[in-house]
């Protein structure tokens, strides 16, 4: 299988970072090819400009094209980003914004959504320090609802998974070694070679 | 009062942009101060770097400090952007992340969070394309989760609207007309003179 892996977060030395080198080692290992995006490393610019929308897809910016490309391409998704504020960093936001543009990637037509680039097979691993009871009963598990429900509500997937792990900052060593041998099993069983 | 503009669209000539202008002028019209951001003509930077997390105030960029201050200085903030994605688009999402920082603008204790800026009067406005019964049941209308529950959730408000423009795309010149109107009213009794 070819499969995009997307990370969202400032720090090299993260335990998202972990996550995605976790997870890029079992699909690596499996035979798969994978296109590996730190979108900070990347300097990624999220602001989707006014002139973008309504451009023919050649005249945007080469990497956006890169990406749209690659969406049409792959396989499997794997998204690995923070909660910040109940959702993804605004990197990871942006790029949604922009590489996931109306025409190229879907439309809008009188039977409901059209999606342009197949159905894909999507892993979303996310961090948070929130309790998962108050995650899911006060704040309505926005990260939820904005991967499941609004972004792969729109476009289908083959199937969706997300594992969010919590609470990171009470985390111990033990925790977080075993939280990425559960990283490296779910990779395994969705992404089997 | 003292009140804080802040516009989040690409297009100057939006139907965004035309709230805010109405908004900024009932605000002058009643005798209040004014500081009106457009994020997208300011080129605010919404990507959170990695070093920014854990500095002292005064080594943040001149213009995070502002931010900050200004942050602590206003009685009332209004905030007008689209539905992209269930969200506002990234330039203001990363306006959050980076605006109102721990230490800073709130923290974390045992009793919960606490705010440092004090108790804003707040105002929403916001448009999109989706119709409203599909916004609130379908996709359980996340821009009000975002805005009142995570957001104003965390920090608190002296009072909290938002009001939602839709369906933009489908909307005639003379709803348009009325929805200004309605922003000017809204404004009118929100910060009165």
């Amino acid at each position: 299988m070819k499969i995009s892996l997307i990370l969202a977060h400032p720090k090299t030395d993260s335990f998202n970072a972990a996550i995605a080198e976790t997870a890029r080692g079992v699909l690596v290992k499996n035979g798969h090819t994978v296109f590996v995006h730190d979108l900070y490393r990347e300097h990624f610019d999220p602001v989707h400009p006014a002139d973008e929308e309504k451009s023919d897809e050649k005249d945007l910016p080469p990497y956006i094209q890169d990406y749209i490309a690659e969406m049409r391409n792959v396989d499997g998704l794997i998204y690995v980003h923070p909660n910040w504020w109940g959702g993804p960093p605004a990197i990871l936001r942006g790029w949604i914004d922009r590489v996931f543009r109306q025409n190229s990637v879907y439309n809008f037509t009188a039977e409901g959504p059209v999606c342009h680039i197949g159905k894909k097979i999507v892993q979303i691993f996310s961090t948070s320090n929130t309790p998962r009871d108050v995650e899911r009963n006060f704040y309505g598990d926005p990260i939820e609802v904005f991967w499941k429900t609004v972004v792969f509500g729109l476009l289908g997937s083959e199937s969706f998974e997300r594992r969010n792990f919590e609470q990171i900052i009470l985390s111990t060593p033990e925790e977080r070694k075993a939280w990425l041998a559960e990283v490296a099993q779910t990779v395994e069983r969705r992404f089997p070679s």
